[in-house]
C-alpha cells in the first residue's frame, strides 16, 4: 500500500464535499476559489459537478491543471433507469452525450455513473440493470471518443429503489465484464461498499485496469439521513485502511477522492477548515 | 413452489405490522384482540414482541394455539455487540437468556436475533462479527434446551454500523456454518435482503434446514425513513415472487410472516384494514 503519511498529492477533492452537488446547500464558492484552495494544499486532483461548470468545461478544466493538478472526474450522467431517470431512453441519451461532452471538455479522466433505480412496475433488479448496461453499452464508444472512460458506481443497497439497482462491486463487475469496453470501468466508494466483506475478492476479479476511481468519506454508525450525512474519515466505522487495501490490491494507484455529502455538519463549517481536516485525515487514518 | 392464492394458512403476523414493536405506536390492541382477529381471518401464526409479553408468556402461548394457531417467533434477543448493545457482555447474556426463556414459555419455535453494529473503535465488521458468533455459540445450547431456535438475521447494509454488522445472507450463512449448531439457523427478510442477486444461490447453500423464518414486507422505492417505512407487499419494487422461489428452492416450507415497520401509513391505519390488506396481498402479489 502505498504510504500517505508524508505525501498527499494522491488526495482528490470531489466538490460534493464543499456542498457543490445540491442546489441550496454550500458556501458557493466559485470553481476558482476551489482551485486556488485545493492547490495550496497539495491536492493532486478534484472532481467537479456539473451544475458547477456550466459552459464554462474549456476554461475551468485548464485553470485547474494550470495549478499542476488534475480534473479526475465529472460527476455525472443522467440515471438511466427507475424513477428518477428522464422520462425517455432518447431524453437519458441526450443528457448522457452532454456529460461525455462536458467531462471531454473539461479533460476529466472519467465521469460517473449512477445508473439509476429499479424500473417502474418491473419489480427486477435484473431487468433494470440489463436496460441500463444496454444504455451503457451504447454510449462507451462516445465516451472512448471524448477521452473519457464511464465510472460505474455501485451505490449502497439503501439506494436500490431509487438511484442505483447496481447495488454491489459484484454486480458492477459483472456489468462491467458483460459490456466489456475498455472506456467502462468502475468506481469504488466506502460509502457504499464499507460493509461488503467480497470486497477484496470481487476487486481483484476486476483487476486495477477496470478500477476507474476510489471514494473516501466515512459511514457514520448512526447514520441520520442516507443521502446527506456522510461522515469525514476516521469519525465513522469503517475500515478505511483495509478498503484501500484491498483497492490498491487489485492495482489500483489512481487519486483517492474525497467526497462528504454532509448537509447538516460538514457544509456548515467553514470550507478552508474543511480542507484543512481533509489533508490531515488523508495523511493519518485512510 | 407453494400456491397461496387460495390458501393462506402459511401466513403469519409479526406484531410489528400493527406497530407494537415501537413504544408510543400502533394501535395498542391486547395479546388477545391480535389472537382473535388473527385467527378470525386464517392466519397460521403469529411472531411476538417481548414488550407485548411482559410476564404473561406462558398464558399468550397458550393462547394463541388454542385457536389452532401456532407462535412462529419472539422478536428478540438483545443487540449483542456495538454502541447499542447492553453494557457488558455479561449483560448481554443475562438479557439473551431472558429472551430464550420467554421464548421458550411463549412456544416460539424461534428467537430472532439482530447481531448489532460494529464494536465502537473497532473499525472492523470482522472483528465485530466473531464477537457475536463467539456469544451466539454460547448461548445455542440453552436456547436448544428451551426447544427455540435461534434465527440469525442479516438486516439491510444500512444497519451495518449500529444495529447489524451481519448484512448479507452468504454472512449469515457463514456464520451460521462456523457454529455449527442445530440450534442456529437463519432468517431471511424481503427488506433486508431484496437486493442481493446472489440470494438463491446463498441460500441454497445454506439449505432449507437452516431456514428459520421468512417475512414478508416490500421496499418502497422512495422510502422515507429506513427503520420505519416499509411498504406493504405490492406497493414497493421487491420481487417478492422471486424471492420466496429462492427460500422455497432451497427447503424451506414454514411460515411467511409479514413484518411491516411504518410509523406514518400502516400503522395510523385501521388494524383491521391492515390485516384484510396483508390476507389480500399474500394471496396475490407474494
Amino acid at each position: 500500500m502505498r504510504d500517505f503519511t508524508k505525501d498527499h498529492s494522491a488526495l482528490a477533492l470531489n466538490t460534493a464535499t464543499l456542498g457543490h452537488n445540491v442546489e441550496g446547500h454550500g458556501v458557493g464558492w466559485s470553481p476558482e476559489q476551489v482551485i486556488d484552495a485545493c492547490a495550496e494544499r497539495g491536492f493532486g486532483a478534484i472532481a467537479w459537478w456539473r451544475r458547477e461548470i456550466g459552459g464554462r468545461a474549456l476554461e475551468i478544466g485548464e485553470r485547474t491543471r494550470a495549478t499542476g493538478m488534475e480534473v479526475c472526474g465529472l460527476c455525472r450522467a443522467p440515471f438511466l433507469v427507475g424513477p428518477l431517470a428522464p422520462p425517455t431512453r432518447q431524453a437519458v441519451v441526450d443528457d448522457f452525450q452532454a456529460s461525455v461532452d462536458m467531462a471531454s471538455e473539461l479533460g476529466a479522466t472519467c465521469l460517473t455513473i449512477c445508473v439509476g433505480g429499479v424500473i417502474d412496475g418491473s419489480h427486477s433488479m435484473s431487468e433494470s440493470l440489463r436496460e441500463a448496461a444496454s444504455i451503457i453499452a451504447h454510449m462507451a464508444p462516445a465516451a472512448e471518443a471524448g477521452g473519457v472512460r464511464l465510472a460505474l458506481e455501485p451505490l449502497n443497497p439503501v439506494y436500490g429503489g431509487n438511484r442505483s439497482c447496481l447495488v454491489t462491486v459484484r454486480d458492477a463487475v459483472n456489468m462491467c465484464n458483460e459490456i466489456d469496453h475498455p472506456a467502462v470501468a468502475i468506481a469504488v466508494d466506502v460509502y457504499h461498499v464499507w460493509w461488503d466483506l467480497s470486497l477484496g475478492a470481487e476487486l481483484h476479479r476486476a483487476g486495477g485496469d477496470r478500477i476507474a476511481g476510489y471514494h473516501l468519506c466515512d459511514w457514520l454508525a448512526d447514520t441520520r439521513d442516507v443521502l446527506l450525512d456522510r461522515g469525514m474519515m476516521g469519525d465513522g466505522v469503517a475500515d478505511l485502511k483495509s478498503i484501500r487495501g484491498a483497492v490498491e490490491g487489485a492495482g489500483y494507484d489512481g487519486y483517492c477522492e474525497v467526497e462528504i455529502f454532509s448537509a447538516n455538519d460538514w457544509w456548515e463549517r467553514d470550507p478552508e477548515h474543511v480542507l484543512d481536516i481533509c489533508v490531515e485525515r488523508f495523511r493519518s487514518v485512510c
